[in-house]
């Protein structure tokens, strides 16, 4: 049978019973005038890494692209689709959005796969290993980093990963012209799926460090 | 300053404080294990239609693509980069879903923009008009729907997209294949931001209804 | 003047006030019978990482090595001074400690030189180069990722550095003999010394991370 | 099983409730600012006589080395590892300490060994015999005094070894340079594990004496 899943039904009523019963107002008033998020969230798939959980998110505070391992292709204008480049498009000359938060996160499974392991074959597949190729320039340098273990190999390239996406932001000409006019900030962060630390990108160093006061 | 959003930072404390708190155990057994989620949702970016708010998702339960207007491409391998064709294939391939959702919802403004309205100008940016071209054929059909309220339009425009969307997913031969043989199911939504009516797309006539026992 | 300094005769009038008011009979005890510690712990000298501090520990609980960068030489007798392996023969062989901790920790002055960087240059001097070329062969590897921060590298060699340790450990014969026997335990840890986090060292895959219930 | 010690972890916590809370601010900033302790240890890995204990020190106060007996070799560059030498040479040119305390105590091991008692035969191991063989000519001296009691004899030693280590510092030429230039101060002291008493070595004469407002 075909039918749609119980489960997404049962949370569905959840949802009714629970958020919408307390935020109706502010949901129906939020759908009347429009969303105007601040801030937009390049986020990865994975079904342990919600941008809506991480930062206790209500309706109409965060405009959320999810694709494989959070990736921001390089600005490439060239008469195609681009369905990450097309949502930055929207979020910053659409919304007006103030920040853009990259935002990897441990124990990532495109990540792995573009280090040469877990669940997906690059070379296998159709569209996993082009799309993870973005990264294979700094993948082949992690993965040369003999001394380090899987495990440290995994989570440099996660970082790494989300500093190359920071970087290609500043490729989109709109962008950097309202970063340099300071009405854009651009954001890393890394957030561990198993203790839910988070650690923040440092501007200058590019070093991820935990929020000061948590 | 371009330092990290204090409204993230607060709401990243209420997580910790809050659902990290009392789902600890089932989040690290999830980070240890792996995430093994049984539905991969393709959603929208719209800050007012995250599927983890609409059914009251749990950690590991939903694997999330989100794009403007939750758009599926044709299967189009090309040697270049498909960001959601990728994700397609590694939930399909890498995680064995087991069903597939393609939620569109009210009032979105990339389908507004492909009915000519809204914050955004097909013909203006780079990326933007190109990816809600993918909807032209049919935009077209509908915007000369002449009797039709601009509303009605934008709503009609909205379910033809997740219609078209799940079609597309059958163009990805090993999604067929899995649908043939009984392993895989392909759905369409479609959630009213405001009312917080879901609509459910029938298998057999395309119409949109709301699930029986809501 | 070359007298005493100060703050230290101040200190131990507070050490005589406090601590060893309240320990007194413990302490005289342990004089008098003799130390039994269980765990051995090689650290580094740094003033910000005392092993006792960060244990909360004892008198009589901790046994410490304390050099630059807490390295463990290989097992190599030649009939010269060797303080570190002189430390552990007398730790193991002569108390019997069931525990070897080797404790790294963040923003080492010593693993900071072995990558070229600091306070201190490993060509000039005459012993702190020699010192920190155990970890040469290492050190190169991390230093040339290129992809990395450098406080990234420096975490990195921080720990590959540990794992060495750990390693050279198993090259001493006695050790070797009690560890497989299950009457000695070696570990590694990683220690950051501004937000205080303990990492373990995992013994199966050389990984660091945080202590379950911590 | 090989986890680490729940000892080390239960103190971990105890530290983390309460030094690291009191203290977050200092050693916050001591992390960013880096280390500047202006005294150097030189002590006994003895786990009853841990420096920070006795002089009631702060995080950032002490750079401590510590091996078996407390012994400073003498300056001898040759090419291969000294550690002892390595960490003086760090703490005076790297970090610039204005003083450097070498500090024995009562009922050391290593001192009994080097007396022919004790847990540990020189004559055995591969490293200890040779580490304490640096005392081997003032051990001979000492343990032919015939009149005195064991008690005494080992206390003797003690005292001599710092004595000789505080020697064996000036022969480092950097060292040297400042104690005539008046920059650096070296200091001898012994501690008695069982009466918490401090002596420290008389710059004149070498006597220890009791410190005077004790």
């Amino acid at each position: 049978m075909n039918s749609f899943p119980n489960e997404l039904l049962a949370g569905y009523r959840a949802f009714m019973d629970g958020t919408y019963k307390q935020q109706r107002n502010r949901i129906r008033e939020l759908a009347d005038k429009g969303q105007t998020p601040s801030t937009m969230i390049i986020a990865c798939c994975d079904s342990r890494a919600a941008p809506e959980m991480i930062f206790d998110a209500h309706p109409g505070e965060l405009f959320v692209v999810r694709n494989v391992a959070n990736l921001v292709p390089e600005y490439a204008p060239d008469g195609r689709h681009h369905s990450t480049s097309a949502a930055i498009e929207f979020a910053v000359n659409g919304l007006g959005v103030s920040n853009i938060v990259v935002m990897g996160h441990g124990r990532c499974g495109g990540i792995k796969a573009a280090l040469s392991g877990g669940e997906v074959k690059l070379d296998e597949g159709d569209f996993i290993g082009k799309w993870m190729s973005q990264l294979a320039p700094v993948a082949e340098k992690v993965a040369s980093a003999g001394v380090m273990t899987d495990g440290e190999r995994q989570t440099a390239l996660e970082r790494v990963g989300v500093r190359q996406s920071v970087n290609h932001l500043k490729t989109f000409p709109y962008v950097n012209d309202l970063v340099e006019k300071g009405e854009l900030s651009l954001h890393g962060a890394w957030f561990d799926i198993s203790t839910a630390e988070l650690w923040i990108m440092d501007h200058e160093t590019g070093d991820f460090v935990r929020p000061e006061n948590d």
